[in-house]
């Protein structure tokens, strides 16, 4: 590890260890209880400052409880990683997880009605209220991740035998959320653009009234899918499905966070994020907005009553099994949001540099771009079978040559061995890395005598 | 706050900003891109240690992302809140937040066959494994909080209509889950010492039978309720539930990482705990144990198969929804279970702690344990209905004076105003501290002129 980061690791948990100090000691103390071991702690802390702004010094921890490593990967790498991208912690995020982390540190206040969505202290009701207009939708809840929002709606609109339709690019959690109720997933097919089209939902819709007698009872489409990442047109589809009187589920994984997005301009009923995909927050945690329409269904409140004790818990809502993210996940969630609110309006520049690289990948001869381009997103699958596999296929390390040419760079995220089909993303990259990478990709390819269109 | 943990969290925050400049860099330069900007907020950081060492200073940072207070409850209170003692964080666990915050931070060498549960590196493998024989059950799968273990179980139990008994002092998210799943709770009572005998649970069931022609699909029982943290006689129960082959959900919120859980002994089919309640883990965070009869049930993975595209996800689990804590919380669940394994060994003496500091608050005149006594667990329900509440009744600040008086003392976490029926736990307070507890209740009794017997 470089010694910078190992420092600072080392720093940021003896600053742990000297808060446990602080934590033992009974409040009639004004410090430590053992001020000599407090003393030594401060001086190991200083010791460690020295190494830090030197670039100095050896490793002295290298494990966390035994055998979890320190990960160094967002500091020492840049992370192409498809799906780690905007999940990446914002330094506030990081803050917040160092202060709120115990177990429930979200209810240090929290008084009636009891339910996490209504605590005042810390601001949570005014968190749920903002990220309702963020998504311009009424009303909002914070999930364990996006996959417990699918599971939300479809509990509670589709029973045993219901058909819901979805993309032939659907997430598995989709299908495993439609499966949870009891229901059937239909695949609208992509067109030869691996696309999904309004004609294509209304036909599918179409297929399933005529052969199942009844309309399915939701759609659920990913605005940009988690395999090309290509734009699906949303806005078409809801429109095909309210024809039939079909509620349509925005699925946001890759959107919400991370580019602006008007649930109702879209004409989306249900508008799912995810906290730890696209909101710079820890897993797992999610958003799960809908209309006045659907919120009474969606956050219905509990109707049962115990028969002996004649209990009740009216304010509770079935869905959300109450509370839902009673601690550091939401706070942290909350610390990225004005960061993450504000970085959906530079989008245009994100979608610029996955441009910029890919116009640089694509100069490497034989390697192709098979997602939609240009792009309309930092998520891209790539096909570098003509190109990087070609070399794979004569050198030692198969396709993990690879991997460690990158990694030699400082760069990390593509699948290991991995030289055909697969995923990366530039979101979040400055400038300075985005041209540092393509740099990179050119570089190899040219040590390996591919051929690299260096005009453009 | 006290200076010295402002100071704390003030290094802390310094160093994660230091940390960003680090992320910042491109892998290409060994340090930060500004070395005097790097070296300025070095010297912020030797300052500010300063100041912790010497208890100086006055606080430069107050707010988290402009809006979040820092929480500093753990480090200058005695927290007595019910809930919160036992998912305090461990300082691995919050040295593991740090080191795994960002999203999807357990997935860097997530390889083949894509499950979380199935993850070398870090060990979360083994971490399952070992979860599942510290509860001496089969399999075991981490969840987002105890009611999603529930719902994990009554999804897959139960189908609409059907019964499920639970107790008369069962948690709401029990309820929830059995209505989410379209059952219907029976409770079985309380003896007269709030208790849920095997008696009482065979009747139940007798009388489901009688009135519905069917069993029930469930018995759910807390070994240790919510309310008074009586012991109910689990072993008995399941025997009871056994006899009529409904399978016994044991619900461990409060024992499952603060005493020793056996599950087969007790004739658990499934053992529910939660790691933000009693795991010293963040929220949401928990564990579902089951044996290998019901292990293929609950954990069935999909059957689904997409219509076009002939997609099927073979190894993903229905009820997990695939991956559950792919990040911070379950990196910080691992790193706290050496030191909760070890703690659940200690248990005798946390109930030592309990039954010392209940003697000293009976010495109170008027005083009363409302759970049973003397105490088998940390967490007690007392009434202070005939003590503290009548000086309440004449105290221009009402109820509010004892929190303030006890806030004075340092002391947190009884729920403010209350001075009737109120919960408490002395969970995890080293001796030094429970001495201190007690003394500060008798000491304000004394104060206002309440009787109490100092010869105990």
């Amino acid at each position: 590890m470089n010694i910078r980061v190992q420092k600072t690791f080392e720093a940021l948990f003896a600053l742990e260890d000297i808060r446990e100090m602080l934590r033992d000691a009974p409040p009639y103390v004004s410090g430590p209880e053992d001020a000599e071991a407090f003393g030594k702690r401060i001086s190991d802390v200083r010791a460690i400052l020295n190494d830090l702004e030197a670039g100095t010094g050896s490793p002295q921890v290298s494990k966390i409880a035994g055998n979890l490593n320190i990960r160094s990967r967002e500091e020492e790498y840049i992370n192409i990683q498809p799906i780690q991208a905007a999940g990446r912690l914002t330094p506030e995020a990081r803050k917040a997880l160092i202060a709120y982390g115990d177990g429930y540190s979200t209810c240090d206040s929290c008084r009636k009605p009891f339910r996490l969505d209504k605590i005042a202290k810390p601001p949570i009701g005014d968190f749920h209220t903002e990220l309702a207009q963020f998504l311009n939708m009424d009303a909002a809840r914070v999930v364990p991740g996006a996959r417990r929002g699918f599971q939300a709606v479809t509990s509670s609109l589709v029973k045993p035998g219901d058909s819901v339709v979805v993309s032939a690019l659907a997430h598995y959690t989709e299908f495993l959320s439609v499966e949870a109720a009891g229901g059937v997933v239909k695949e609208a097919p992509l067109n030869e653009n691996n696309i999904v089209t309004a004609d294509s939902v209304a036909n599918k819709i179409e297929e399933v009234i005529s052969e199942t007698g009844a309309a399915p009872k939701l759609v659920m489409m990913d605005h940009f899918d988690y395999q090309y990442a290509n734009e699906h047109d949303i806005r078409g589809i809801a429109k095909a499905a309210h024809q039939y009187d079909v509620p349509l589920l925005y699925n946001g994984a890759y959107t919400v966070g991370i580019m602006p997005v008007d649930g109702k301009k879209l004409g989306a009923d249900f508008v799912i994020g995810s906290g730890h995909k696209s909101m710079a927050s820890p897993a797992p945690s999610g958003v799960l907005a809908t209309t006045d329409e659907w919120a009474d269904t969606i956050f219905r409140t509990t109707q049962m009553t115990g028969d002996v004790t004649k209990r009740k818990f009216g304010v509770k809502e079935v869905e959300m099994l109450g509370c839902t993210l009673m601690g550091a996940t939401l706070i942290a969630m909350m610390a990225s949001f004005p960061t993450v609110r504000e970085r959906t309006q530079k989008w245009d520049d994100e979608v610029k540099k996955s441009n910029f690289f890919m116009e640089k990948f694509l100069s490497i001869e034989g390697s192709e771009v098979l997602s939609e381009y240009p792009r309309k997103h930092a998520l891209t699958k790539v096909d570098t079978t003509g190109s990087f596999d070609v070399v794979a296929r004569s050198h030692k390390k198969r396709g993990y040559f690879f991997s460690h040419e990158l990694s030699k760079r400082g760069i990390v995220g593509e699948f290991p061995g991995a030289t055909r089909a697969w995923k990366m993303s530039t979101y979040g990259l400055s400038w300075d890395k985005i041209r540092y990478l393509a740099d990179s990709f050119q570089e190899i390819a040219e040590k390996y005598e591919l051929n690299v269109n260096r005009e453009g």
